[in-house]
């Protein structure tokens, strides 16, 4: 082809590098990428009409795919924008590569409207940061930042300053970039003293899974299998960027998000083996509770790191105690769950769910308060994966979708939203739309921040009136959110007890295009 | 009344200091600043379903009370949420309180979910930073970060950061804020330089006002005096934080957007004397046009910064100019506009606002495409203040109304909207009916980002495909913003003529209470 601008380098590079999708919310300082879609072949770009939408579907993608999308971002506030799902992704260890493009060089030394802080701003939340100096370069750049949105088994966030200048300008190089490092194994030594401790302590030790260890279904069984051997206790971090459940999966069960049934959960144990797991420590501090969860004196052992080979870790371990899956895992396989009918209460809505739920399928879990009691009947759904936020910043749910969808073309997406949670990013809606994405999203509208109520409690916060009181609830006005969903281009249907519920579900996964289910609790 | 805790002592600060306002999306670890609202008198709380509302109200809320809201955020995800609306209001200079919760001083220590680079983002927006340490000190630290939000004139943004402990501990001490050093006027040498370089060169100098030069209507009819007598051209910045406008008022000309207008409006100038305003940039830069607009070689003079006295330095010039404003202002007061029929154009739409808008009516632009024709029209209109964005940062017009309608309790506002622009924040629309405020939302849907395809142009970017068209376009599937509006509870309505539109405005005007109008382009 003709010589090359920077931007048509870029996108060159990304393709070739593997990363075919880019979550876009452009700008003038974007449009040479824009322009260079059409000319180099390979990149998809999907359009968001919020910068959050697409850095959470970065997230989604990321955690279905197994490989990072690029988002296209315009400046500081575009980055700004996007900063609360790059903070959730970064915590789920997404890989994911931020073009944010700037103003050009000369441009940038005046103070222009959109001048801002942007190499402050992109530190802040990235693990990798460059900007472009010149068209030549902008190929080997995008190369880096492909490269650096990977540790081993893990992703991380790299961020790509892209001066408009050098998007334009001729000169062009794409490059391709180096297959990231394979994720590291544990060493004998460790493995051996591992076994050693789960094999001597039994029900006084903890095998604490995440990353790798709870998303793949191979370690799942490993770690069931080894538990079941050595009578350790098994357990999964509260809170998972993807974990496998449902009938013929292990089911394991995950720490409480309340500081006490944590507490409790471990009380007791003498050592816990981390297997791409890190300390548990509570999502926030209460007066007068403990932040470390685990037994003051209780021993930390690192199988592996999140971004080791958690499942060959875990082979690993299972061999030195003797552990073959197929003689040590027994699984309790659930009656399946008969449809519910009547009230609606968080027993008859997880009924719904897991009578309805399609095989495969991905459930986004953003529904707070409302989503607590879900867990149990789940272990009876189809088998599927489950998807939670990572980083606390609400607002991840539904965005998540629209990457998991794209990510895992022709599975079935339900995303389980509160509805404090869901206002942050209703955009997703609209992108959910356009691309016909089959997402079916479930909105619990008990119109309050429900989890503030109890949490004010929790910090011992005394509410004397009604100022408080109003800071916490939302029905005043109540949110329509079938005028919502409907004004974003996706039907929508409100139910209000356990066998609409049912029936809008069945009604919604058999269309496998976006809907969206109010749920008034 | 008894032994304050920090979070009480910080609230009690804030009234005393004079802020009164507090736009709130709370979170678990500001839950004592939430509960100290009902013990302690004086400060109001307004709740958004999203920071950037927040932030964005509490910059229309500066620049109509003319003092600084405070917000309250949850930790690095809140903050950045808000960032873009506080690029905005940084550009407006607009002043700000930022309370940020963060974990409690011995749970930041840990790797919990909402652990983030709270520092580094807080530092990359705000002027001024800082992190209480102690209850003790959580109302001291209060008072400074009020008095750092004021800089002379004008405001700035301040972010204090504020750990759960600090909140809950006792001990808290009230404090009050220091009273800000007043703006200065400017040095009579400087004064008497500027005098003479706009009376000796007449038409080849510019007078141009910016800031407190245009946003004050005192200024404004001294800066229209001292052009009507010396002949020098005036002209204010092309954005502006708030400008009085409509009949009896000068109708100062802007800065054209464009880069080759600008220029063009300025060319044959020997010098530029800023009143209030900065040297005048392009907003972007294109390849081979010029960053700076004025011609090469003028000269600047400043005869006051923004954060100055603005129009006690037009009086001392005038005076120095032996103008007075009684004899020399002559206003062109233009005939009334009437109201319009027929199909909707720029022209039809602009004679439905002008005709319609109520006497000391505010109207927030953020009409982008649709509203640059807006200008001579409006001069027609009743007396009004124009506010429009500073940071180019789309989203802050619908939290701006919001800020704006509480700041400036009474007047009706107006808020053009672009369909783009109005997505990224349209959860303002909520808090406007919870606060049943007196705002029309006029939504000007032509279902694209229409700046973004003149800008590809502006840019020489070569679309060759559908792929970046799409980009561009948001008609698939068309927003319907009449369910949106419904969802948020704000009544709606979708106009197609010229007719209906003024009508519309009319009904809305009349309500006194928030409405949508959808302008089908």
């Amino acid at each position: 082809m003709n010589e090359m601008n920077g931007a048509e380098s870029l996108v060159a590079t990304l393709a070739a590098s593997g990363v075919e999708l880019c979550f876009a919310n452009p700008g003038t300082s974007e449009m040479h990428f824009v322009a260079a879609l059409d000319r180099i072949p390979g990149v998809r770009c999907v359009l968001a009409l919020f910068e959050g939408v697409a850095t959470g579907a970065a997230d989604g993608y990321w955690r279905m795919a197994g490989k990072p999308a690029a988002t296209l971002l315009h400046l500081g506030p575009g980055l700004g924008n996007g900063w609360a799902n790059l903070h959730n992704a970064r915590k789920a260890r997404s890989g994911i590569v931020n073009v944010v493009g700037d103003h050009a060089t000369d441009h940038v030394r005046f103070e222009s409207p959109l001048k801002s802080d942007l190499a402050g701003i992109a530190q802040s939340i990235s693990h990798w940061v460059r900007r472009s100096q010149r068209a030549a370069e902008v190929g080997a750049d995008g190369a880096a930042a492909v490269l650096a949105a990977h540790d081993g088994a893990v992703g991380r966030i790299a961020t790509l300053v892209l001066p408009a200048d050098t998007a334009w300008s001729a000169g062009g190089r794409a490059d391709r970039a180096a297959a990231p490092a394979p994720a590291a194994g544990a060493p004998a030594a460790t493995v051996e003293a591992a076994a050693r401790t789960l094999a001597s302590l039994r029900e006084r030790s903890v095998l604490l899974i995440g990353a790798g260890g709870a998303a793949d279904e191979r370690a799942q069984r490993l770690a069931a299998a080894i538990a079941a051997k050595t009578g350790c206790r098994l357990l999964a971090e509260f809170y998972n960027a993807r974990m496998p459940g449902g009938r013929g999966r292990p089911g394991i069960e995950r720490l409480p998000y309340a500081v006490d049934p944590s507490v409790q959960k471990l009380e007791g144990a003498e050592a816990l083996v981390l297997a791409g797991s890190v300390e548990p420590i509570g999502f926030f501090a209460y007066p007068g509770k403990p932040t470390q969860l685990k037994p003051p004196g209780a021993a930390l052992m690192t199988l592996a790191r999140p971004q080791d080979d958690v499942p060959r870790a875990l082979e690993a371990l299972a061999a030195a105690l003797d552990v073959r899956v197929e003689r040590d895992l027994v699984l309790h396989t659930p009656e399946r769950v008969a449809a519910p009918s009547g009230a609606l209460t968080p027993e008859s809505v997880a009924m719904a769910i897991a009578a309805t739920l399609p095989e495969q399928a991905i459930v986004i879990d953003e529904a707070v308060t409302t989503g607590r009691g879900f867990g149990r009947l789940m272990a009876a759904a189809a088998p599927h994966d489950w998807l939670q936020g990572m980083g606390g910043a609400i607002g991840y749910g539904l965005p998540c979708a629209v990457g998991a969808a794209i990510g895992a073309p022709g599975r079935p997406v339900l995303a389980l939203e509160g509805d404090g949670s869901a206002m942050y990013t209703l955009q997703a809606l609209w992108t959910m739309a356009r691309e016909s994405l089959p997402v079916v999203a479930v909105i619990f509208a008990n119109r309050a921040y429900r989890i503030l109520q109890g949490e004010l409690k929790g910090v011992g916060a005394q509410v004397s009136g009604p100022k408080a009181t109003d800071m916490l609830t939302l029905d005043r006005p109540a949110l329509d959110w079938v005028a919502l969903a409907q004004g974003h281009g996706v039907p929508a249907v409100r139910v209000d007890d356990a066998g609409e519920l049912t029936r809008a579900l069945q009604r919604g996964f058999a269309s496998r295009m976006p809907c969206l289910i109010e749920v008034l609790l």
